[in-house]
């Protein structure tokens, strides 16, 4: 593939040494309010989320320039958009920051972007220094685009230098404006020497952010910016360096809703106090993540990942949903994942999210903005995510908490919640007995098939087979009223689901995708487009519906079918004919999204499933084609420390293989869980960790360090002849190694029986 | 003022000659579907109103690149992004065409841009002359940005060269997708050698427009584009050229409903056949509304403004109002400067646009796209439009044309409208007798005095009376039902009106402008903020309802206390406080927009009101120190071609004076009235023409050539002792030039009192 750079797992980041890769590689730094989405050179889009709204802070551009006095000759640190010959120009892509480092004729230049841990603000911190041997005279021009004109009516607009705030102030006072937070600052920890607040006073009405025309002279207009369809905010800095001195500036941009609340803030980030200890802060959320669970394998790469990198991309999940929007079963997947991390967090997101659900059981498909249209798999993710936070935590107070619906006044316990999604599920089913199919399920493109509640979804059925799995397993284990008649009465509705998906769902030697509003059959043989779909068969497979010889034929089927390079295709053959009997996924162009792209969230449901029959070399195998490092991929364009949403399949017209939107995906979690879970079989279970290892065949064991309800399990897996587990050197009966005293550290050493 | 260009009144052109003005400088295409808004460089937004809602065509760029064969050099004709030394560089404000030119290196490159009398369709046309000794192999690639991901989801589109079309077809087919415009073509009368379609393969992903990274080969990719955030179109010819060898090129881009429409357009428009013949239309427009009216007077400019600029802006606001949206209000009084060039066209506009009042008489304030807030004042410019059409047609059979409202079934006569209107005005009082303010009036900003119903205002009090004299007038010469009594029952009500506006509105010698929902004064004696106002003392001197020496004394006040350098603000001084009392005015940035700017609008109303009593001399100082070659305003950055909305005012704190908003005004259409019938003094009356020259006392006479119902009149003033009207050499009683028979023509002396 083509090398864009390296980890430095030391101090965990990675490192861009290729600034030019295919696409912009992306980092993400956020708080609970605010998200900035910054590719390598730092600039992008950030975005607080106030009242279910999104509200911009910087449109895109974050720049350091850089004007030498003597010659006048300037560039700009972090983008090098005059393709100067540069000594050095990385970036550290870090855990909670975001650094680039350039150095240009001697001078080092460094710019971080840092999101606190409240507030609408972004920290930037510039690090200039001396590496030349004669003393340096320049200046310093900052350049940012926050969005200002929130009426999009440039006349409301006051904009100025303050002295008190020691930086740029903007009041967008509109009457009759329903945005609270209208103000926003962009100070510095010193007196700027000078200063513009508009695109054409620092760019010129003809210039650009390439070549601005205000550096052509040394000092910024400091003009009073009114009536300005483009405010942007550049403060300068005059330095002179002796050799090797270093010259430390620190910014913050924010919003607020008033002058006070400005004053607070600007005043509070603007400071180098403030910035490492923010910065400390982010150092110690990760280093906590990392510590929960760390894997040590064969595969270095794969051990990354899991430690760190896929933790950030939950945690990133948790919070922030898909970015564009918190999708309910999103943020409860990624929940699912994250939990193992940070349990107090996880419970809080969990109850907010279950806040959205419908008093009749299902929920809103997405909230923080709202999203409504019928989709019916929303219960499908509640009673997994509460079983996965009652194993890890073992804390079963959370089924009593009171929580609120979305279209109701009523609060009532999570257990209620949990409830109400498997009465939906079990009670909303058509003809067949399977689930009615709505606006659609896991596959959201797929939403023109059931509109009439009249199709049904096999998928779905499966799922509900797999979620009232998890509900009984919930019902057994959790001080619940009236346990023994709900578990049975779920068990029939069980077996008489189970019935109907086999009976009408399972053909051919696999299962369809379900039936429309039209009794037309989806992805049955003989359909000329979309004649088989992954999702039902893997989701299958996890679930307890066949016989695990047959599970292996479906699995085999997946295998001949649904393969490419470089992963799994969504469905085989493609879409081409726009249909309003099935919806979107029709409509895409083929090889894109669930119009048989290699979607990776259904790829990491493949390996679950690989791993469920105990198919470790495929899971392996299809975990390392999924990779940024496949030879048979080699320029995907993605970031080596995240997971995208998906790759184009072969059957796109043009950029096969290509994978856009990375980071937000909810194969992350599950690849997350597909690795520790079910590759390496550290199950969390209400009495201890279960272990249950899938190794793939060619490998000699593994090591897994897991903190589980405060205590540390250092995890060591031995191939042999049987399963045996020996604990402390004490061997012991089963596979299930208990819960010790808190704060205790025990080594486990799994011998399992690998496979001829 | 800093010389940007010279008018070539001979092709009806401006010709920009600084291509790097103040601000960019516009130049507006359009037909009744579509609208180009374009400055010098020939970049813009087109956009198409389909259905009251907005649909762009081009975002903004149209690029003509050239590359060199042997160097390898490139550059871009149109725009010089990279500065390079151009042998000229120049832009052609055509009427209804916009064409740049350059030269460099020998190479003449022209870049003309055009809009047909109908469809959704641009049409571009490219000449290159070899103006060197040597021949010339180069490659010509144009550029342009369509909006193409109509429903923002970019898995939708497909994108492909067709041979079929000759050029780029890109289709959005997207489920439940309520836009009907989908496709769009970029189409050229040969067959290109290359072609990109996105931005990326055009510019490359760390490129730009400036400098774009495909250019550093001869040939465009070629690449099909799916999945593209931002889709562009641009074609490749490759092109030899021997010394004085010309090459043109023709091309047109629209947007169809699908590939039916979309075949049949891009053939018939990207031809030189079909420029031609569009161009040989526009140019006929042109001629055609240059001839109703020609003046003649001391000052070329204004002659220039009159006969050619003037009208085409009138012609822009009657089809386009302010091109952000059709006001009801904007497009009727275009309208009754527009009657004069076209009269069916100005009836067809306003029956359109009586269809938008409501059955209460008032009327939505902006159609296409819809803008609805209780504003009160759209009633009172409906029976002037209306007078202005019978007047300059004779023409009554329009009163009983049947049309609808916007919010019920029924289909009323004009007349009824007109009635409706007029009633609505008179019953919509307060407790002061006056006109409620409701949610505003003429100033629009003023949008919170009055929405309790409460508040009055004076200003729309005294508009009422101007209107009911206009429908008195109708009345009076109409063939109405119930004559005698409607205009006993108006004036009854008119004398009414009247005695509450002096009691109540009219202090300290100058007109308030109302009263607020809370019984404060407006433009009041006394008040630190707006204490008077502009257009209530204008307005009130246009009326009947002060006798002339009184009209003369408040016209003092206006010039001693509303007058600065370049023009007379709104109001003085300026609103410092926001205040919900007064609403979004009082939130404005001093000296901006209804916040004490140099309201052109307002400006042309005390232009009129100087000459209703006869103060020549005081209107045509106004005029001029209002326009683009203001020494004391000298670099404003208005088109010297085209009227702005505004001034900053004085107060304003920066850029006092900056004139943003050009073209889109009523200034137009009332300077246009201002000049010809106020100034010159040529009214049309229901029997003749009226001449009521109210000349500056230093010109030495005037001339008008007039076209009135189909009978050239040619006028001139001769100044003299006493007013003498003399007809093809005949005396006559009067002022009064009567209609002739249709086809004649007329020379008219009228001999003008000179004022000592």
């Amino acid at each position: 593939m083509n090398k864009v750079g390296r980890f430095d797992n030391a101090k965990k980041e990675y490192i861009i040494e290729n600034m030019y890769p295919r696409r912009p590689l992306k980092n993400f730094l956020w708080n609970e309010g605010l998200i900035v989405d910054l590719n390598q050179f730092g600039f992008g889009l950030s975005k607080a989320c106030i009242d279910k709204v999104f509200r911009p802070l910087i449109y895109d551009c974050r720049i350091v320039y850089v004007r030498d006095d003597e010659t006048g000759e300037f560039y700009d640190a972090n983008r090098n958009f005059q393709e100067k010959d540069f000594e050095l120009f990385q970036t550290h892509v870090g855990m909670g920051y975001h650094t680039v480092e350039s150095k240009y004729k001697g001078l080092y230049a460094s710019f971080t972007v840092l999101v606190p841990e409240k507030d609408f603000v972004e920290m930037h911190r510039i690090v200039l220094k001396n590496e030349s041997e004669k003393p340096k005279n320049f200046s310093v021009y900052t350049y940012v685009n926050p969005y200002i004109n929130v009426t999009e009516h440039q006349a409301y607009t006051r904009a100025k230098y303050d002295t008190d705030l020691c930086g740029l102030y903007y009041a967008h006072r509109a009457d009759q404006c329903k945005q609270e937070y209208v103000d926003v600052f962009y100070s510095a920890n010193e007196k700027a020497n000078g200063y513009a607040m508009s695109r054409d006073a620092f760019c010129g009405t003809y210039g650009n952010v390439e070549n601005p025309q205000a550096l052509k002279q040394k000092n910024l207009p400091c003009d009073t910016a009114i009536f300005e369809p483009c405010y942007i905010g550049s403060l300068q800095f005059d330095v002179s360096l002796a050799p090797n001195e270093t010259k430390e500036l620190y910014f913050a941009v924010g919003t607020c809703r008033n002058y006070e609340e400005t004053s607070v803030l600007a005043k509070k980030y603007a400071n180098k106090t403030a910035f490492d200890c923010e910065m400390e802060k982010q150092f110690a959320l990760s280093e906590n993540y990392a510590k929960t669970c760390l894997i040590e394998t064969e595969d270095e790469y794969l051990d990354t990942m899991a430690n760190l990198w896929l933790k950030r991309q939950m945690s990133l999940g948790k919070t922030w949903g898909r970015v564009y929007g918190k999708g309910f079963r999103d943020v409860l997947q990624d929940i699912t994942g994250f939990v193992s991390l940070d349990k107090p967090l996880a419970r809080e997101r969990l109850l907010y999210t279950l806040k959205h659900q419908f008093i009749n059981g299902n929920a809103i498909r997405m909230f923080d903005p709202i999203l409504d249209y019928p989709y019916q798999d929303m219960p499908a993710w509640i009673a997994p995510t509460v079983l996965a936070y009652l194993k890890e935590s073992g804390d079963f107070s959370v089924l009593n908490e009171q929580v609120g619906y979305y279209d109701d006044e009523r609060k009532e316990s999570v257990f209620t919640h949990v409830k109400r999604g498997m009465d939906y599920l079990f009670n909303t089913q058509g003809k067949r007995g399977l689930s009615l199919w709505g606006g659609g399920d896991w596959n959201d493109s797929l939403d023109a098939c059931g509109l009439q509640m009249k199709g049904e979804s096999v998928w779905l059925s499966i799922a509900t087979m797999n979620c009232s799995r998890d509900y009984i397993e919930i019902l057994e284990n959790a001080p619940v009223e009236n346990k023994a008649e709900l578990i049975a009465d779920t068990k029939a509705k069980r077996e008489k689901l189970k019935s109907a998906i086999l009976e009408h769902g399972f053909e051919n030697g696999y299962f369809l995708y379900g039936f429309t509003d039209w009794d037309e059959k989806v992805g049955a043989k003989g359909n000329e487009e979309g004649e088989i779909f992954l999702n039902p068969q893997t989701w299958a497979v996890m679930s307890d519906i066949l016989p695990d010889v047959e599970k292996g034929k479906v699995m085999d089927m997946v295998e001949n079918r649904l393969k490419c390079d470089y992963g799994y295709v969504l469905q085989d053959p493609p879409f081409k004919t726009a249909s309003d009997h099935l919806g979107r996924a029709s409509y895409f162009e083929q090889g894109v999204y669930e119009n048989a792209s290699v979607y990776n969230h259904g790829v990491m449901f493949k390996v679950v499933a690989d791993c469920c029959i105990g198919r470790g070399d495929n899971a392996w195998n299809t975990l390392k084609i999924n990779r940024y490092d496949n030879p048979k991929n080699p320029d995907s364009g993605v970031e080596p420390y995240a997971v995208s949403n998906m790759y184009f399949g072969p059957s796109a017209v043009s950029k096969k293989g290509y994978a856009p939107l990375s980071w937000i995906t909810g194969s992350a979690g599950w690849m997350y869980r597909a690795i520790v879970e079910y590759l390496l079989g550290v199950h969390p279970d209400f009495n201890g960790l279960k272990l249950k290892p899938c190794l793939p065949t060619s490998w000699k064991g593994a090591k897994v360090e897991r903190l589980f309800r405060g205590v540390k399990y250092s995890i060591e897996y031995i191939p042999a002849d049987e399963n045996r587990l020996v604990v402390d050197g004490k061997e012991m009966a089963g596979n299930v190694v208990p819960v010790y005293e808190k704060g205790s550290e025990h080594k486990v050493i799994y011998y399992y029986a690998k496979k001829v």
